[in-house]
């Protein structure tokens, strides 16, 4: 059996979970693929006495691993964006092929490291929704197709605190209180709960699955800050979940990426994906509608996917002194404009506080109808003992974000308006 | 761009998907791939005059696939055992690899083909669950990971007349009806209804994850014709769907490959896979619980998985004169024993048609504590008026195969039970 030797930069969870299953399941690994993985060395900014290095070279210096001439694969674990961009520029550029899970590297400079490198391989399948293969799915499986949308659940610290909003009643800060305590939501939680990781992630499967360039800026992206409980209980009266999507679409108008809340049906698959899972809707020519789910972060799920990218490229190594390498481990897409989303079409859950007098309903559909917006489903409440305001719920028809926006302002502005209007796009992905 | 020389047996619809994928995104495969996939020959009884070749030769001899030298790869899209099984011999004896969408041959003859054959790659992505890539994703997504199930929902004929029975409160044989004037299921449906379809899917499943040899002999097999409206309505009062699974399970007894209807909790999300969908779920020691949903069969969603496979094999073309082919297209699994039947543990849905007397449902409960088995909940109606039969629904905690059979005949001999128990075995998924 041939050795692959491999040099690991980091030692957090997953880099542990990397050295665990070499542990556990290193000859199973062998015996499937044909390759003995050998951990050469390790290089981090401090050992760890605890983790059994399985008989590496410990080193406290990164370029260590592309010096190493017993290291065929350097896997990047670091995390950060420098360091880790510079590591891997490094050994590209020595001809060593890297496996990463770093997605903000690959988001933010993920066309640098490609274009100054058209030979060496570089993959990322754990940078995108953990254990999931989605971006094999996406590369090879589904390779003979062309994509109608690629829509995700890829941020599993938001789909646990709707998750929690939706089970519990629960208001958003309480649930997220609950995802700190339980570890599913970090101390600074803005990362996730802001959308940026999400983003990130987005940029990947937008530069795939619709062959551009990684594009973070370009996204439009929205957190779950301002998701009530109220909310969640509507649209669930409503037919739907509230879910924190990230969407890629090709429309007859343009390239969609967008990052945001939205209702989704409940009868629809990717609804019922809930906790801290992860999951993406593919929709493509031939294949039809593709859903992959399953856990989006942890050390172990993180690590299994870093190694079959690893046995994939140590599949490559004796070719990369021939010609081209497979496609799958480079990435050469075009830049393409993404539609500005005052052009994006989408329907619209809209719940107006309103004081409780006669009319109010007809003010607001006249705002509506004004702007060409029409209603497909509505809810109004009698007020409870002791209230004055009363939530005017509804479900809009599909229509540019412009037009929703000027009418809404138009609504906002109406004297009988008691609060801020809340608005949620609705994604019925048919 | 690489020219590849592809071989196509068959005209069938799956073959007409290919050619099509070809025509529209033949380009876009290659700018992803590297390859220009051409079709050089296409084999069948008879020409059809209304599909475009491509350009290709037509042959009313498959041989002439094989013997052609512009042919890199062949395509076995015939269907059926003995003529498709023979062509994909010939070929690989030839050195030619061979691309299939043919779930009977690998499940009947595969370990015959990959015996007689170490170097040369034998794909068959196609033949289980049409679009989806659940082979590549068990052989190399999840490359690094022991399995403990594979749990599918393998069959659409199935699922969709489960599901219209679930929806519409329909009996078995006016769902069937249904699927048959809709072409979900053929004139003739036993091959799907029976079980067999999704047992020849699952001899593929059970060898690849749990490194044994195709044993189709090996698996019991149950089909959905027993089931009834009622057990339905039962099942769903209790929080549970009726689904029929393809289950393949490492226990610390032993390894089980069954095929039958199963009670499935509404919350698991592959309970939410319905109508003609396929998904496959998948537990791993790492990655955890990973599903894959999606089009389980129709020409272009089979022809996706056949392209996806085409290209795989495309990059190894090169390397064919060389040491090694990538494991995944080849299998040399170990034969394994699986467990009987009768040494399965799991819960049980039981209904009991008994004539409306009292202390038929002490007699039940006292048959089965005889036997060790206790129960976790239960459904007894009052008779509607005029009615002298009641059903007692029960569902049981985990118990061997054995002693529930043994339980029920004495349950079916009691003279208050008026007409023949059903069974439905309880996966719980967790």
């Amino acid at each position: 059996m041939k050795e692959i030797g491999l040099g690991i930069a980091g030692l957090g969870t997953v880099a542990q979970g990397v050295l665990q299953i070499l542990q556990e399941n290193g000859e199973a690994i062998g015996r499937r693929s044909g390759f003995s993985l050998a951990v050469k060395r390790i290089a981090s900014r401090s050992l760890k006495p605890d983790v059994d290095l399985l008989g590496a070279v410990f080193s406290d210096q990164l370029q260590d691993l592309v010096e190493d001439p017993e290291v065929d694969i350097i896997v990047e674990l670091i995390g950060g964006e420098t360091a880790a961009r510079e590591l891997i520029q490094s050994a590209l550029g020595a001809g060593k092929p890297v496996v990463t899970a770093n997605k903000a590297v690959i988001a933010n400079y993920g066309n640098q490291l490609f274009a100054s490198n058209s030979r060496i391989p570089l993959r990322f399948e754990a940078a995108v929704a953990g254990a999931i293969p989605i971006i094999s799915a996406i590369q090879q499986g589904l390779v003979a197709n062309q994509f109608e949308h690629v829509v995700g659940i890829i941020n599993g610290t938001c789909n646990y605190i709707l998750t929690a909003m939706q089970n519990d009643g629960a208001q958003f800060a309480d649930a997220l209180s609950t995802a700190q305590s339980l570890g599913y939501a970090e101390a600074d939680p803005g990362f996730d709960i802001d959308g940026v990781d999400a983003a990130h992630k987005l940029t990947i499967l937008l530069a795939l699955a619709f062959d551009t360039t990684f594009d973070f800026s370009a996204l439009h992206v929205e957190g779950i800050t301002a998701i009530t409980a109220e909310d969640i209980r509507y649209a669930d009266e409503l037919g739907y979940k509230i879910k924190h999507l990230g969407i890629a679409r090709q429309t007859a108008d343009g390239l969609e990426a967008r990052v945001h809340p939205a209702l989704v049906p409940k009868h629809q698959l990717l609804a019922n994906v809930d906790g801290v899972l992860n999951a993406v809707l593919v929709k493509s020519d031939s294949a039809g509608d593709t859903l992959f789910s399953g856990p989006g972060a942890g050390g172990a799920a993180t690590a299994s996917a870093v190694l079959a990218d690893v046995v994939a490229t140590a599949g490559e190594l004796q070719s990369l002194s021939g010609e081209a390498i497979p496609s799958t481990a480079r990435h050469d897409g075009q830049l393409k404009v993404i539609l500005p989303l005052e052009q994006v079409n989408t329907g619209h859950y809209i719940r107006i506080p309103t004081r409780d007098e006669p009319g109010v309903f007809a003010k607001v559909t006249e705002a509506l109808s004004r702007h060409g917006i029409s209603i497909d489903a509505a809810i109004q409440k009698e007020p409870g003992a002791g209230q004055d305001v009363v939530s005017i719920v509804m479900l809009t028809h599909r229509v540019l974000e412009s037009k929703i926006v000027a009418a809404l302002d138009e609504v906002q502005a109406l004297e009988q308006v008691s609060g801020p209007v809340a608005r949620i796009r609705v994604e019925n992905l048919d």
